[in-house]
């Protein structure tokens, strides 16, 4: 939730606040598949969105290729909605840990051209990080790091190296709508939703449930239409959800990915950013026993965890070696700044002032902005997910719909924005049941009131329906 | 010029000094192409270089794409030449400039999602610098400036928003060979080479004199054999030769683009490196009138003129905002840390101290390391061009190679590495005349001596042959 200035458009957006912001999903709307599928030779995959429906892809420019239009159309629809939020400048404490003299380091060989995977040093101090956070059972190696300018790099990088043009990855869906361009624009590989439903069917499961029977299923359609899946995406915790993976689930999931030989790229961003002390998270490196470790490649980076995605540090974990070395190799096009990579060793090396400092009032904060949204919500009587790590909610807005389609969704989400406060509809996580939003509430306490005020604002002045077959319960987090 | 330790494998590599290495020239081979393009749908460019000749690429992994196996090549075929150098530390003093205690500044928004063309701040210092440094008839703007982590990956950006796959830019040979990976590795994109010789054949001309008539005559070629080519890629100051176009030629050369509707990338990564005084360097950006702005594109990076290709720092000037808007886009996967950019911001705005302090030593030294080297090469009788810019001298060693051919090129580059110096062989510029041999001169003296020695060492030992009718005349800098 990014709340944004009423009266005057230059006043200050507030947006995101211990951490940074989830932005660039609302940028993409259906215009543009049916128009480039015209243009281009290959099958364009199924782009899906909450911009702006009157947008449509019809001017191909006279100086971009027809893929560099596409990559302009997505800068282009980002207008409305994450744009917003870059025209306003920020004001925050300023960050005294990064601001230490130590942080400043310039030693010639900085500034040389790196080995490529990243300097040794910075890969060490990584595999030690990772080894600890993860729990691995036994010492992570920094032959198996390859660091480079964040997570978005590496799923281009992944994609690349892993696929042909027009192959596929599987993602559980909804998803972080991101990852659909960092696969596609550079790499030309498709997302397959592995689509899930709010309704809870089985004892023991909950909404948007994944399983390896729907996983299963979507592999066979995708097969069936003759699109080569070459792997699965999981984030873990899972972005929009909230949701995260019990040991059992995830070596499922890597039993079925190893199964149908499919590479496994678990995104592990939010691994920091669990603030309920009743909820852990269990790394993919922290399990016993990999079933295909050759095919398992784990991605973190400091965007999220330490609220940093300005400064562009991302990290590939994987044993297969083939893989390191060919993301290295993209690593040309994606490197980040031997001063850079001084101070995230110096942060990342940091373990006592990480456990006794950083996360716990990281965690306090986020727990309480948790809190007083929920709060909010619960008092407003709308459903959501309560997970306890991630810093949204996932919030079931059916009942509030003019009409339970997509277009009713963008409706609401237009009106929540001319209220200026910023949602993003489900539709831009390919969710398929219209009506949820994700809202963030990783903000100022001050910021979360007005953007829940707006919100509040927005719902009563909504005609609600009189029934409400929709809506599934609010769930909280599991013990 | 590398130099290498003699007999202990772990001590320190000698390599560039004052600037950075220009190393990832000696990685790749004639066995890819033949392999790859059995195996790709498509067209690979031919891809050449003075790798190891037993070298092929006969073993596609079981876990990567095609084109995975093709990026991970480049990397494992680096192995010889640059990889030697970048297992041995580096000692040099430190920068004082970059460790000036305002170059760290932690501000929030620093950490946050910048704008992906880069901070204002920063573009503003950009096209400040540019217009004072590339001497603009009027000032540049920030709205044309795209900043990002190097210009490898401007290279990667502009073909992909550029081309459609398959289709090519032109670029004079020799050129710097990393280009082509850097154009084709995401990009798909090939280079058409306008081949030139050493022959100088009309008055008034040098040796590798690029002309309209032989631009003509490569598009011809391309176009006949159904490669369509969006644009034309010029080098100045000319790696590896060391050239810089005069204000006529490169007028010429764009208005020969203009005419077939070609993009021009104008890559100035030299401009500043120009240490005789009676040469210079005209920028792009300087000419008073462009003959087609919306196609021109400079592009610019402090790698080798700030001796800084570990920063990861470049930046592109383009008055056509779809292209900057489109590369942008991409730059999600090209974005540099906000610290960095304040770093960079603070670099460039002290023009007192690049004109007064900076500038006036590098000169001085590049001229001081130029000189010696030059005059080892007259005093062993080894023509070579003589151009005042950049940090390498074209040699012209055609009379020592065992045979006239590329084979006899690849055994005496062989012979240099056996004798621990590594040169830059001309068939990894796809210059078309075997023989020739990039010698780098940027480091410090000792180095140089003892480099010097080892090539003297080298040549003594190789039986010249008795006539030398191929060599030409030694080049000295044009008043």
């Amino acid at each position: 939730m990014s709340t944004l200035p009423q009266k005057e458009s230059r006043a200050p957006t507030t947006c995101v606040g211990l951490a940074s912001t989830q932005g660039l999903d609302s940028n993409c709307g259906d215009g543009l598949e049916r128009e480039c599928s015209r243009k281009l030779g290959q099958k364009l995959p199924e782009l899906c969105g909450v911009g702006d429906p009157t947008t449509t892809f019809s001017s191909y420019s006279s100086h971009l290729s027809s893929r560099g239009s596409i990559i302009k159309w997505f800068w282009d629809t980002a207008e409305e909605g994450y744009r917003g939020y870059l025209m306003d400048a920020y004001d925050e404490d300023k960050n005294p840990k990064l601001s230490q003299s130590d942080m400043l380091r310039v030693e010639p060989s900085l500034l040389q051209y790196p080995d490529w995977r990243g300097h040794l040093f910075l890969r060490e101090e990584v595999a030690r990080f990772l080894s600890f956070y993860c729990k691995s059972p036994s010492p992570l190696k920094p032959e198996n790091v390859v660091v480079l300018n964040g997570c978005a790099s590496l799923f281009s990088a992944l994609a690349t190296v892993l696929c042909e043009m027009g192959e596929a990855f599987l993602i559980p869906a909804p998803y972080y709508g991101s990852i659909k361009q960092h696969v596609y624009l550079y790499g030309n590989v498709q997302l397959v939703c592995v689509s899930l439903d709010s309704e809870v069917t089985e004892l023991g499961t909950r909404p948007f449930q994944l399983t390896v029977k729907k996983l299963e299923k979507a592999l066979q359609g995708a097969n069936s239409e003759g699109v080569k899946v070459k792997g699965l995406i999981l984030v873990n915790p899972w972005n929009p959800l909230g949701d995260i993976y019990s040991p059992r689930e995830l070596q499922e999931y890597l039993e079925f990915a190893k199964r149908h030989e499919l590479h496994v790229l678990v995104d592990e961003i939010y691994m920091l950013s669990v603030f309920e002390e009743s909820v852990r998270h269990h790394s993919v490196l922290g399990l016993e026993r990999l079933p295909d470790p050759q095919r398992t490649h784990m991605m973190w980076s400091t965007s999220k965890d330490f609220g940093m995605s300005g400064l562009r540090f991302g990290t590939l974990y994987t044993e297969n070696q083939e893989v390191a070395t060919a993301v290295a190799s993209l690593c040309r096009y994606h490197g980040l700044s031997g001063l850079v990579q001084y101070q995230m060793a110096q942060l990342l090396r940091d373990h006592d002032w990480i456990n006794q400092v950083y996360l716990p009032e990281n965690h306090a904060r986020l727990k309480a902005a948790h809190a007083y949204v929920s709060g909010e919500l619960r008092a407003l009587g709308i459903p959501f997910l309560s997970r306890g790590a991630g810093f949204f909610i996932w919030v079931d807005l059916r009942k509030y719909l003019p009409e339970l389609t997509f277009e009713g969704e963008m409706l609401l989400w237009r009106k929540f924005l001319d209220n200026k406060v910023l949602l993003s509809a489900g539709k831009a996580f390919e969710c398929k049941e219209p009506g949820w939003f994700r809202l963030i509430f990783s903000d100022k306490a001050h910021r979360l009131r007005l953007g829940m005020q707006r919100v509040r604002q927005v719902l009563e002045s909504q005609s609600q329906k009189a029934e409400d077959p929709f809506s599934c319960q609010t769930q909280e987090p599991r013990g």
